[in-house]
């Protein structure tokens, strides 16, 4: 372990279980796999009472075998285990959760976007297409296979847009905010790259229904907004609505669980703005599966994630 | 100056002239002071036949002196010399340009969003409000005063949106695609803070008029839309609309005078998004100063600003 | 708190006290101000029995007040409260610091170049002048106050050693030193400012003693050494002495109380070259500081302190 | 060339030549291969009349196959070209390169540290050994190939030694200090890994001979060692020796050929510290070739590499 991590020296004394042997020997099992190998492990679970997390888009999409074979260009072994694995965001699917055996963890991107988004849409406040969501992430999300993509050289001191019109998690928050609307969203979604280690900030634009900016000024609908994403997730350990007039920023969350949020009437009170920070190796991925096993077993939710962020 | 540039060592030997002789001993000035103390400047180059080009907002609003005193909280001492100044955007306004006398340099984030925008609003192909712009610019954009917004440990490793909603070049860029466009153009502008030094990207999104979206089916919109850029700054020294299929990174222009730009139709041919790029102290400031003075004196163009971007 | 400090937000609720009455509602004071200013409070602290930590230079150099005032252009005004200071660094004195009242926590630069050295001066393996230190430390190491030395522009992207020969560390690295040798130990101490926010790396040079290098061959006297090194830190909680042929980083180190340690015999088997990495921010200042109160407290020595490093 | 290097687009119209025919159609080859591979090339140019300047080791060692053998484990096939072959630091061997067919161009470290010590050798001041290297180089110094070591989230916020005792840039750099000495010089090297693109700090020490600590106080040697690298490198166009009190900063050479050196009598007048800041990828590499080039060629010697460095 310490080759491969030195950092890790001294702190931890795991052995490496052959993968063979990993579902009999454990309660829990985390995948971090490439997408379409999790499924037998998740079949094995199953058979053997264990719970499995997943990392990978496998289970993001419960039994839409259709939606995940066009995007990932994989087709299912095990149709079984998806029809009963549960979408891993704690905000939408707490209680599912807790009684779950296969989660499939959100995205990175995703859950940045569905948790700005999910108040304004279950309060039916914005129109449901198109919604612009513009995202920044930093080079973990990558990941750490070397490429000229990541090379220090090449990413550092520069940013650019990627995978326009066509990345992955595109399908993903459609589909959430889609669940949460109870109709269609359609979501025009840009992914950057950024010159930073970790990190997610997404910004997003919707149109404010008109119902909503004629029954008062912009500067009201503002305050009642403000309000209304306050209290939407008042009970949530991890989200952080901003007070108004602030913004976030990833150095406030990183290195911890939290997902700030901002909100913002613009344009004259017609639009809504939201913009939201994570780290994506925490909340965005390692941190939500430590969530999800937390409600999953009954345990108190932020065990072993109540890191504080250091900002600097 | 070496004391206060170790760079130029060496390299450059000019004495600092006082501010009151300035005119007098220069064809043209360069002022890039705070805004509201260019004027008077302005005025003396004037009555004496002198040239200037201001990098300030003082001249970036032509005659409008409302708009300029809502965003900047300036009144106006010279009115003449306004009403007598070119908006210094060499892609608008080059022959205007070569007559001017008084040239208000284009602010950064403007230049990458009006370049980006202006063959879409000129051709008629998107609906003109609103236009989404998210924009992300580099530390050199703060200015060079230290404070705690650009130091290192601040910025560095972070991301974050700021004046949402509320940012000075915001009614800059509306004016310019307003013109453009021959009626009001209505405009969102979030600009980010990225750790990086130099460069700016814009990301647009903007709807595609119907009568686009119908004539045609999406894919084919697309190459359409790609010529349509390609043919519009053909002629241009600085833009360069890339390829179909690749996307701007602010590497490719740091350290030099281009813009470079990508379009794509997305949302199922429903949306135009566009990408540009470009280096925020050229491009989006002294390099195109540079260039206004070129086509003020009738030199050749890219005289002292053709400069091959370094990538890293 | 969240004001200043937005990360902070839901995670600490503490109030802030007035200086004038934190002695009397603290058992122990933690005091990171101004050089010189502490004094009063150590004064303070020990007329009622409170125990004091203080992180600036006042307290590390026990009764030698002309050293002190040398370096840092300040007299004393409480004599007494420096006569029974004790030195905080925990592989030095630990027995001292768990009867300490007053406690001067040790420099960054002076922790990791005096880790790395300790075990080949306490064993006599080297000559005691001059020993060459050639430090670089992230730019948290300025401190938080803006400047155009940590502003990001002027120090990202680039590398430049300061305070040449002339770094205030320098005293108190050559004082630790000699108080281990039992005789005067010469140090050249180069700090290098480099841009990344936290850690150092110090890289140590000094020759063997020609005891040593006729004793045994290099590779033995490689293994011989490494042995030691490992021996003489085998108990302590945060100092690692790293395998053979690993050399450290501080992104092993980076968030923890860690210090990383390599030694190498090079030039032939004539010199020994140690090479340490800290994070200065914790083992060089409030981590450290936080293990000695636990030791002062006879808590567990990682209380509070026992982070694992996250690598990136 | 623009799929590769999207910043050329529209900069340069160059054929790729196939490596075959390429000696034919060209004046001069600059060859920037693996170890061992220019020999071939070196060996045509001769026979057909034109020269060559390569960037590996392979023509750094002139005739001393030993030691390129050594470090390099290649052996050579064509030892005619290397017993002809001339080492190309300009300010070590202009005259020779005037008339050289074959240049071996310098590494980036041995340039650093070469030209921070050639006037303290060729004018006895310091003790021949050890003199300690500590030099520090961004990332572009590992190549464009993607690897662990240059991806983004390892070596971005993070800096470590590596090769130490083992860098085969170490018996370079004794080479040139024994030739200058005229006897053998002996050097401890370390190379550091340091989060950003491009330049190299060098920190250099080593003891001032007794005569020269006794001739003089320390204040006055310092300012007769300042004068005496101020004349040594007064025509040199590359090099410049900053005044006292200034130190180098990568900063300030970056995107230049430019060398800074900084010379400085510390350790109460017994030793001499140089420091050197140049970028890695101009005056250490391709623009010092081109600066090989225009000497060769009778070209006025900055052609081609006047760039002015940026600051940032």
């Amino acid at each position: 372990m310490q080759d491969v991590y030195p950092n890790l020296a001294g702190c931890i004394d795991i052995k490496l279980i052959n993968a063979d042997s990993i579902v009999n020997e454990s309660d829990v099992i985390f995948t971090a796999l490439p997408h379409g190998v999790a499924e037998k492990y998740a079949d094995e679970c199953i058979k053997k009472g264990k719970k499995l997390i997943d990392m990978s888009a496998d289970f993001r999409f419960d039994d839409d075998e259709a939606t995940f074979t066009k995007w990932y260009k994989e087709s299912w072994k095990y149709p079984a285990v998806h029809a009963e694995s549960v979408y891993g965001l704690p905000e939408m699917n707490r209680k599912k959760i807790a009684k779950a055996r296969i989660i499939g963890n959100p995205g990175c991107y995703v859950t940045s976007a569905t948790l700005a988004l999910l108040p304004a849409i279950e309060n039916g406040l914005i129109k449901f297409d198109p919604i612009i969501i513009d995202s920044k992430s930093g080079v973990t999300g990558t990941g750490r296979n070397p490429s000229i993509k990541n090379q220090f050289c090449e990413c550092g001191e520069s940013i650019s847009p990627y995978a326009v019109g066509a990345h992955r998690h595109q399908p993903e928050i459609e589909r959430n905010l889609s669940i949460a609307a109870g109709e269609r969203c359609g979501v025009v979604f840009t992914p950057h790259l950024i010159p930073m280690s970790r990190g997610i900030v997404s910004t997003i634009y919707a149109q404010l229904n008109d119902t909503i900016c004629e029954a008062a000024g912009a500067e009201i609908n503002s305050k009642i907004i403000q309000r209304l994403y306050s209290d939407f997730y008042s009970d949530e350990p991890f989200v952080r609505v901003l007070p108004s007039g602030m913004v976030p920023a990833t150095k406030n969350v990183r290195y911890s669980n939290y997902c700030d949020i901002s909100v913002h009437v613009v344009h004259d009170g017609k639009m809504l703005e939201v913009c939201s920070a994570l780290d994506n190796m925490l909340k965005g991925a390692a941190g939500q599966a430590v969530q999800n096993m937390n409600i999953m077993f009954g345990y108190k939710e932020d065990m072993g994630i109540d890191m504080i962020p250091p900002a600097f």
